[in-house]
């Protein structure tokens, strides 16, 4: 959970945070109530940005359609999808739970039962988009749903393109990804597959059925859209002022992480500093810094990170 | 379930039968119950040859060695290999219980609770082989725990080789798959995904961790092996009796199925003769055959092929 840190030009006193994550499955307002607990000081939901809270801008496009939600357990994406303002959600489960025979051998035996007449409905609607909001619970399934919505005949679930047009006409429905991490890390002694595993798959099996190459954005760290959307909260959070000339001055951003290859890569070419701690992903013995993606400075752990930023930043004034 | 049809030259008047399909996951005297209740006729377990009767094949190579089972819900695959006779046996959900951090993610809550002493024991041994008997229930953890022993040091999980022996060394332990079909029929309108398209992702996360190809052994029709141990079925079934020459005889075969993929491809090239019935993967609507594997005859269902093929044995006579 990389802190991000960032003071606005018109109040130099006044550093602000926010909490820059590829983890998500629960809305911004429960991870802050999460936080604040871990951190015993209240933290408020607009500080945190989560994998899938880019997704908002996905909005306007997708308000009324049809959308298939993957991704957490039970319906925890439905909820926060429903949060962002999405009006007709799919979830694999609820498809699932609508026709046992999509998934025949399956461990998912919690889903809902019955399904409530609007699930029903939307379930027999084409499906518009598919946005993987989290780590899938069950791959089997959602691989087999998420590739049936994708070759169906616009979009209607329980349909299949014919041969000649899996090969020449275009994927059914964009996809969309919160979050590109191939592994993540966790206690167990080697890296865990992530969603970025579970798209490598869903793009081989569809490679496999259609000839073509799978379509689709990705949001989450190192991802350029995710920064700006970041960009966006911390200009609420620390509004800049425009100088005399009427030019936006520059903002200084300090991005705290342990993941090279996501905090550190993505901090750097969004012009950030980056702060990488020895805690987490990235463990060296001495004060080297990463190979591939080398950060402002190395330090061990995010106290000692906070302590760099504020002397610097003393230094300034 | 495709049915085969011999007879012995030595009692020309007694066809023998036996089922060869590329379901599994109980074992074949499970499977000789269930069509016997089906049938209304008594089926003996020897002649009933599942997607992983082969496999009994690897006994005398793994018997004592610490192998990784996957497929099946709960122990069932563990029951089948134990009654192949396998002493060592592990299976993910084993595996995740010991270690739940190994697959955070997962709706995989039956697994068993706690593990015997001697199961503990298997799940620290180095992993010396990976067998994939059935179906896998849930994809993300199994691909997970199959990754882990192929990329493993000598096969220990938890263990993970150093990146540059990833890429210039073996995979650290064999592979084993028991069905070779990328999808399958049921009554869902679209084909479901099979244990082809499981290994198809495997294959794809294996090259992406090693750059390298995943070496493997699949069983199931049309692959080779299972029509030898089909045939060593039928010789125990129908034995040949030597000509006064001592040549042995060729055998005539019968194989009645639905998949041309499958049974036709296999039966055809193993030199037997084929009928496809037009009840299962295969449908058309007048008696064309199909185009890649053309069936000695294509008929209605499995009544019309018995009769066609009684038909043509009582002609020889």
């Amino acid at each position: 959970m990389p802190l991000i840190l960032t003071r606005s030009n018109s109040n130099s006193n006044n550093v602000k945070y926010i909490f820059l994550t590829n983890g998500g499955g629960v809305s911004e307002a429960k991870k802050a109530e999460q936080l604040s607990k871990k951190f015993g000081v209240p933290i408020s939901p607009d500080r945190i940005v989560l994998s899938h809270s880019p997704m908002r801008s996905l909005l306007p496009k997708y308000r009324d359609a049809n959308v298939l939600v993957i991704g957490g357990k039970k319906s925890s994406c439905r909820q926060v999808a429903e949060e962002y303002g999405f009006k007709h959600i799919v979830t694999p489960e609820e498809v699932h739970a609508a026709y046992p025979s999509v998934c025949p051998i399956s461990y998912c035996e919690d889903r809902p039962s019955p399904l409530a007449e609007e699930q029903l409905r939307d379930v027999h609607r084409p499906i518009d988009a598919v946005m993987v909001f989290h780590d899938s619970v069950d791959w089997g399934r959602d691989l087999q749903v998420a590739l049936d919505a994708l070759v169906s005949k616009g979009g209607s679930l329980g349909t299949i393109k014919d041969s000649q047009d899996l090969k020449t006409t275009k994927q059914s429905v964009p996809i969309y990804f919160s979050n590109p991490d191939i592994v993540w890390s966790n206690e167990y002694p080697v890296p865990r597959f992530g969603q970025g595993t579970f798209k490598m798959c869903l793009e081989r099996i569809f490679k496999h059925l259609t000839g073509q190459d799978l379509e689709y954005t990705t949001f989450g760290k190192p991802i350029k859209t995710t920064y700006e959307y970041a960009d966006s909260v911390l200009d609420k959070l620390a509004p800049l002022e425009r100088e005399p000339s009427g030019r936006l001055p520059k903002r200084t951003v300090y991005a705290i992480g342990d993941n090279p290859y996501a905090d550190i890569a993505g901090a750097n070419s969004h012009g950030w500093e980056s702060l990488l701690v020895k805690t987490g992903v990235f463990r060296t013995k001495n004060n080297e810094n990463h190979h591939i993606h080398p950060a402002t400075a190395v330090v061990d752990h995010v106290e000692d990170a906070v302590r760099w930023i504020l002397t610097k930043e003393m230094a300034k004034e």
